[in-house]
């Protein structure tokens, strides 16, 4: 080789688009908290022990049994036939309105791209999923933040926003929110699907979680609502994202939207630009698990992550000084825990990671900043002595904060 | 259910982006010769039954039990270590240069996001690969053609163009380009490299089928050439694609780029927001293959391709009238069919079709039209029985043609 030449300058060459794109703030955290001797309450992921290996191996053997080299060829963009059809009759709309993909995240950035333009007001909980802002950031959207409370969106502050905002979409969560855990009230679900109806705003309601209810009784989803409030599935102005990463195994990168025939019809033509298709045998696996393994699975998981929270919970009741709030999820992965104003828990984060637990900050959550004195903590992977231990360090942690 | 409401006139709200994106042309066409009495030459798929069937069924297995749930759970975004430094290993470069991806799709849709701004230059082959056209689309590229003949682009065309044209990127299939089948000329190579390294134009180099080659003499990639010019894997301004869906199988979506730091890092945050991660079994089953099955499936793919393209050729050499011209691929899929002037293959396909053999007409391969008198022949998937017959077929329909 001959010396080397200089480096082109690769980030002048970046596109306008990828400027704004980020390092994510949680990726980074998750890095440092991976040492072995750390209790992580930082990552969101879902209990590996409960995955179903062995029912997943069998299904894989099937699929390739059943469909032979099909299971490996080049599929449709828009999925896999019985898959779609499990999901539309489940939802009771056709199939034709169901497209899969490869992930919710991928659900999340193509219905970025195919409706954001640069400067459209795309309305956000606060706090609302990091990786939502992620997806939609590239296309440069205005966020505007709704206010919250523990019954979810404050709809009268949504009402009166919408009197003279025009928005283009509201990105909501509406079940066991990521980061908060908590569910939108269902008389406010209503009128919020009222609201955007008559002001002409999409929602796209992202819902992980929503088959991880442990406690409380479950209210429809605002697609469901969506559907009555227009009388068609192609009136319906919810556009419903979901995915088996949290019921049956986040690996495989199977999720699906439900949307309007337009909405689906174009989110094809984004997804052949994208990956051609969601890999084939993937899908067949989980097609393979839709009618033994899956509700199966959902109630393992339901119970087990109900004993995790309530477990959590009740350390956080005796570990936790007076003044610091956590809400009480019914159901999903993670609890949300707001100190006492003036605590940053970005800067305590530090002193947390010397004490051996980790936790992620609450403001990298808020699209417009905020919520200095938030976090998160993940329940869902963590043994009922690593919570013990973890929450009683935690709470050593906030105490020494406050003095 | 009340009486269905006004739909929300969805197609008003796409963006701008959203209205670049097209349906394909070709997956139009191909719905139409998927009806069983015709012989397709349309599609672009590999021969499902060289798939290493049994082999997929074992690495998966083996990726279950070596992992055991970690093979089902959510992964870095940069993909699976082993299978990173497998690659980087190969390429005589780091494994941190290697970035997976879901598809060769998913690679020609992030360099294009991090990359093209509206309006930027992209210089392109015409005819070039209409799935790249198609990531690169929504990000509102202005696209200059390259004039190429049977050695590849005309380089000393692309030098004057560069001395008044300012270019971000050059897109190029060097090896058994699809559509044409054609190979970029070895000398043409060097002096590509050279002008696009001065003129400050990045590449971005496609390579799915180089692997593929069944006669003639392997030329160095651009990327291994621009590894030689630059000295530095940091300053190779080539970005390299590759995939395993044309020598393993098309349906695990598994592919990489290899490129320099700065270029790796913006893909992992666009990649973070596009899916996350490659799906982990997938890649771990790729990487139980390498060593042994891959070697021995590239020698099975090679001869039978070799085998299916010596036919065609064969066969268009007595079946096909004086005038038509036919490109002679080394390797890949693909060969290049151009009629007499006058003749228009988008028109022709009807009377094809109504003789029960389908090709893909080449004009939607050109970015900025032309090539009406051209169309594209796979034989990949054909036997040789279907290749006399869909050849014969496609004879008679040209003479009538030309009548």
């Amino acid at each position: 080789m001959t010396p080397a030449r200089p480096a082109p300058d690769f980030t002048a060459l970046f596109s306008a688009r990828a400027r704004r794109m980020n390092a994510s703030a949680i990726r980074e955290i998750l890095k440092v908290t991976q040492q072995p001797d750390i209790i992580s309450f930082a990552g969101g992921l879902p209990a590996p022990e409960l995955f179903p290996l062995e029912e997943v191996r069998r299904a894989a053997d099937a699929a390739l049994t059943r469909y032979g080299p099909a299971a490996l060829q080049y599929s449709t963009t828009e999925g896999h036939p019985p898959l779609r059809e499990w999901i539309g009759a489940r939802a009771g709309i056709p199939a034709a309105n169901v497209q899969i993909m490869t992930g919710s995240q991928q659900a999340l950035d193509l219905l970025g791209k195919i409706l954001i333009s640069e400067g459209d007001t795309v309305l956000v909980e606060a706090p609302t999923y990091l990786g939502a802002l992620q997806s939609f950031q590239p296309y440069g959207p205005r966020y505007v933040q709704l206010p919250t409370d523990d019954g979810g969106i404050d709809v009268d502050a949504l009402a009166e926003l919408l009197q003279t905002t025009p928005a283009k979409l509201l990105y909501a969560v509406p079940n066991f929110q990521n980061p908060t855990g908590r569910t939108l009230d269902a008389q406010r679900r209503r009128r919020l699907v009222e609201l955007t109806a008559q002001y002409g705003v999409l929602v796209i309601e992202d819902d992980p979680y929503g088959q991880l209810r442990f406690s409380g009784e479950p209210a429809p989803s605002l697609y469901e609502l969506g559907l009555e409030y227009a009388g068609d599935v192609e009136a319906n102005h919810i556009l419903y994202c979901s995915s088996f990463s949290k019921t049956l195994v986040p690996g495989l990168r199977d999720a699906w939207v439900q949307a309007a025939a337009p909405i689906v019809s174009k989110l094809v033509q984004a997804k052949q630009g994208a990956d051609l298709h969601t890999p084939t045998l993937n899908q067949m696996i989980v097609t393979e698990l839709l009618d033994e393994v899956l509700p199966r699975q959902i109630e393992t998981v339901r119970r087990a992550y109900g004993q995790r929270a309530a477990a959590m919970l009740g350390h956080i009741g005796e570990q936790f000084p007076g003044g610091v709030q956590s809400t009480r999820p019914e159901g999903g992965m993670f609890l949300w825990v707001t100190l006492p104003e003036g605590i940053d828990s970005t800067r305590m984060l530090e002193r947390a990671l010397s004490r051996n637990v980790a936790y992620v900050p609450g403001s990298p959550f808020f699209a417009l900043g905020g919520g200095e004195n938030t976090l998160r903590l993940s329940y869902s992977s963590a043994t009922p002595e690593q919570i013990e231990r973890g929450i009683a360090a935690l709470g050593e942690t906030i105490r020494e904060a406050l003095d």
